[in-house]
């Protein structure tokens, strides 16, 4: 049972290795009438491309996407939309030398101990490249997030090594390589990640993705929580080692009376909870945050072992980026996006007859 | 859509709310042949119990489970185990005075904002109660995985507010009521929940839960990875804000050179990936570690609103725990069992036929 | 993977065996609000029930029903409902004979290869008892559709051996133990019965069901089309052997100019299609037939084999039915009203802002 | 919830339209290391193409399929196989004048009524082209099913609307255009179909697929069934009426002492059961039949709607088969190919550590 599909009315299919002919994906269960064209989609993979700046990986994709079907006059009509991008810059000849070992770090040793084979040319289906067709199909839901409740989407970068924000300002994060929301600091970012690429290492990193506007109800308890599944979607990008919601790990040492948002007529008068109690959406801005491990892909030699058995030395040489975090904003963007109308989707149908039976309250703070 | 089932092979259901006559699930898809008797879930329901020590809520239920289905002479069939378990200590006049107020940092709220209608008594749904059948669906994950594969799986709290463990021994989890792998800190973890009573108030808690001897190889990458899957099952835990799979956040600081576990023919040098790559398990201990929230449930008084959209002062006098994460534990292990066993049957359905290709490393530290 | 479950949206588990201490379900995603008693499955249950008359198994069952969750002073929540029936007319000692042997024309040989260990009392989980969480779970779908869409979901016998209808009336349906729609013809039904009884022997029969005020749109094409969904729902049921939506097998020699619905602005001029076109409702009234075969447990002695590979004659002196099918029709009945339910909700998840776009065209005959 | 996906563990996901750019699906679940290549699609694809003789819609297509994943060095990896075939012979002109009107029989009218959009190219999504998706899939079962357990998939034409077969030959089925099983006919069914042709009318048609060499054990009961998912397969092929699994139908009229099918050490005598039991396979031949509608693409014009409700008449001069049954034994094959893969993937999740228990029975007529 390999599993390759994501969500249960929203369903998303990719297929595709780094190297192989192409990448893709359909999306199932998408309502009909969305306006949707294949220049939808250049903004959001754009900003998840590699080579966009000195910091990532060099390897230039054009990542054109061709809408195979679902649409017609330029409206989704409710069938399954496939999109297609073809791989162009792919120089398999890089990974030649990895095929038969194992690189610490990588997913090569659990594919070949799973499969019993493997495609090792750019890390095969492993490879981060996959997380293209997760922005693709997120750029779908945040369309119809946006158009049918008025949800935003959006992510900045939260940290990088050490370094961590020294000021807050939206705007900022799309005017740098980085997502980072504090323009001052962008010298900073830039030298940090110089001096990683001089020395071969690489770094972790801190994402957080805000989604503002989401009405109450949504979230399926109990097994199929808003924050349990925003966690299965952002656990599954390539890299992810943790996921917090709201105040997530701080949690641990706050006090009941610091952490429980207090609620009045005239709105909630915190958000600790990251805009999810009880698994089902406050009507606050859902919040949640993840770390992204250093890279392993290292110009440092490790220690690693071939398909014999045998100790080898193991130094990469291909493309990498030394912090997989720096463009994974619009992955994580993506994912709680495709969560979202996933949910969307699923509490009509079971509540789509529930009224506004107690009044809102308005979310802190007020927007 | 509500969302009451887990899994994809092993799938577990459960249902049942605080006060009403019963709680219960159906465990369906586990192998004959498994010797099962109700007297197999004894010890890990009095783990998860409430009215263990004078720390935890004093509400003191049975707990008694009796096989409905699926078992005959001692034996699973491979039809539905169902187990039911009966409430007999709800005292549901305690929650009178809040069914029709919303109490902060509840799900009183958003089940209302979803449903339009809740059952107030003792939580309804979203009571904690209903982890005990996560605890006994457990049981039998538990009980199967050791027997087929030598699995252990087992947990601790491994924070308590500001406390953390001083020094680490297995044997010493089971001896105190928090599960604290330290003997010599209990009467300072005692000193703690005496003062959080007195004050009225609570605090969060960190579990963390290993899983040694499971096999690489485990895990269906890309939407169904194996750490994918643990933090949607431990996120679904009630008052879970946050999971981690081995350095988790730390990875955030960590550098490449130093997070990705170099590996040697005699085994793996380190486990910052807690046993997972690629969203495959590597064959090293899964560690998983997740963040509690202090609980919302306080004497001390909270600012909330009522269904007509009032303000109201609520005071919460029913019986509650000062930290829902000292008992957490079972239920934490209880969903790593779970989600290993259902992954243990996938994988043998797609590559049940994949032998030991290249060869297994051994784990760190070797055991 | 056992599958005991059935629906996407509206999801429902049944467990337990014929002789085990109760069987009972689990209805997940029943949205919110309905009015539900335990008084409401009196009816079905004992339209379904053995011993309602001297023509089918003298097996005498309570089948009290208790709602153990998800409803709250009368009305569901929208949290799983379970419900458990007690057995408690289980005579485990008339199965000691068989335990051992495989009955021909029976599950007993199938489940001992699948499984390698079966409960052979009653036979076990595949016993027609089974069914009977069917009818509970089909009571909440009949109410649910009723109440929200005005869809009445009837059925009846339409083939008893030889015998069909030589006249049709629904209000006589009711009237008789058979269901059978001609009460002129009921006389002859017994003396077939009672012949059947006499010799030993059984035969086969057809129900049909009918579901009327279905608006256009439910189904979801390709692999969820509304008849596909119907004909595994229908062929799930114990001894059914073929699937017929509308016309069915006559289809094969009408020609295309008979057999497909011409269309008028006043309505369709037929319903061949029962109701369903590209998987899709028509608004129609969607009809289905299914054939169920003779019951093999006979007291005419037949040829089996042990579990040791011996020959054995197998002589069946339990208490059974000569003929399943005569009260199959709530059977069939609820599992239609399981999927029209779901699909309801499936429509509205994806479909819920589509208004009526087209005019809808009014069914054959004009009702 | 569109639902464009089939299959639990073998998970085939389609898409495309009749007239879009291309049409393709996504296999997942696959094992590794299976063979596989573009030319292995050749055959099938061929089997069900149109234009292969006069007596078949006159579209031609290439049916050109490109292996875009899951596939290297010529074996399959376990990751999810994508397949693409652009569409060339696509000429939406001719669906012009039928874009505003529904016609009689077809899915036009439900599909409006459902999505409020529909692209009316060659029937859109709606179209008979989506099977050859279906075909392409089935490929890859059939080749696992040989490979892995010798299990043989094959079917045949049953009846074209009143001409049954006076023979049967296996060989004779893939020497004529209608896999008929006796050749002396053929000359009479070309007769039939000239005379369709030429009337401007349709007929409809049976077919027969019988799977050999299939374990016992296969089949999840109780919704699982083997029966029921065939049913849903092969009911949800384009056109399909009725299923029938063994005797269908006939067992209305069957007395139990001759449907059950008794057994001794040496065999089966009979296979009434059509190779299924309690939901799960015998070792018996698998034998399902299903009825084809005659096509409601007619010469002869009919009385339709537009989407102004206003009365039309439709006349259709697009290419069109006078009996689809004739090239959908392929068709069939493929979905009963599908079904079985899933089951034996699924089989071996739940009970792969069953043994023979019991010895197995051989089929009937030994083979």
């Amino acid at each position: 049972m390999s599993d390759n599909s994501f969500g249960r009315l929203l369903r998303v299919t990719t297929f595709g290795e780094s190297h192989g002919p192409a990448i893709g994906c359909v999306i199932d269960g998408c309502p009909p009438g969305l306006a949707l064209a294949a220049e939808d989609f250049r903004r959001d993979l754009d900003r998840r491309a590699s080579g966009r700046s000195r910091h990532t990986s060099q390897r230039r994709e054009a990542d054109e996407v061709e809408i195979l079907s679902g649409v017609y006059q330029g409206r989704t009509t409710g069938t399954p939309i496939a999109l297609l991008v073809r791989n162009t810059d792919a120089r398999s000849k890089d990974y030649d030398r990895i095929a038969d070992r194992f690189r610490p770090g990588h997913a090569d040793y659990t594919y070949w101990q799973k499969y019993g084979i493997r495609d090792p040319r750019g890390g095969g289906r492993s490879s981060a490249r996959e997380t293209t067709m997760r922005v693709a199909a997120g750029v779908v839901a945040k369309k119809w997030l946006a158009e049918r409740y008025g949800v935003r989407v959006r992510g900045h970068l939260a940290q990088l090594g050490d370094l961590v924000p020294d000021g807050f300002d939206w705007d900022a994060v799309e005017t740098n390589p980085f997502f980072w929301p504090h323009a001052a600091q962008v010298p900073a970012l830039e030298a940090c990640m110089d001096a990683l690429r001089k020395s071969g290492d690489s770094v972790g990193a801190r994402v957080t993705v805000v989604a503002e506007g989401v009405p109450p109800g949504w979230g399926e308890p109990v097994y199929g929580k808003l924050d349990a599944e925003l966690a299965a979607a952002l656990m599954s990008i390539n890299a992810v080692k943790g996921v917090e919601i709201g105040a997530g790990f701080a949690s641990v040492t706050q006090r009941g009376s610091e952490h429980r948002d207090e609620m009045t007529p005239a709105g909630f008068l915190s958000n600790h909870a990251g805009g999810i109690l009880g698994g089902i959406s406050t009507g606050q801005a859902i919040v949640a945050s993840i770390a992204f491990k250093p890279t392993s892909s290292l110009r440092l030699p490790g220690r690693g072992v071939d398909v014999h058995g045998h100790a080898v030395e193991v130094v990469t040489t291909g493309r990498h980026d030394p912090c997989v975090g720096i463009r994974a904003t619009p992955i994580a963007e993506a994912m709680v996006a495709l969560v979202l109308m996933d949910q969307a989707l699923r509490h009509r149908a079971q509540c789509g007859d529930v009224g506004e039976v107690v009044p809102r309250i308005p979310p802190y703070p007020a927007e």
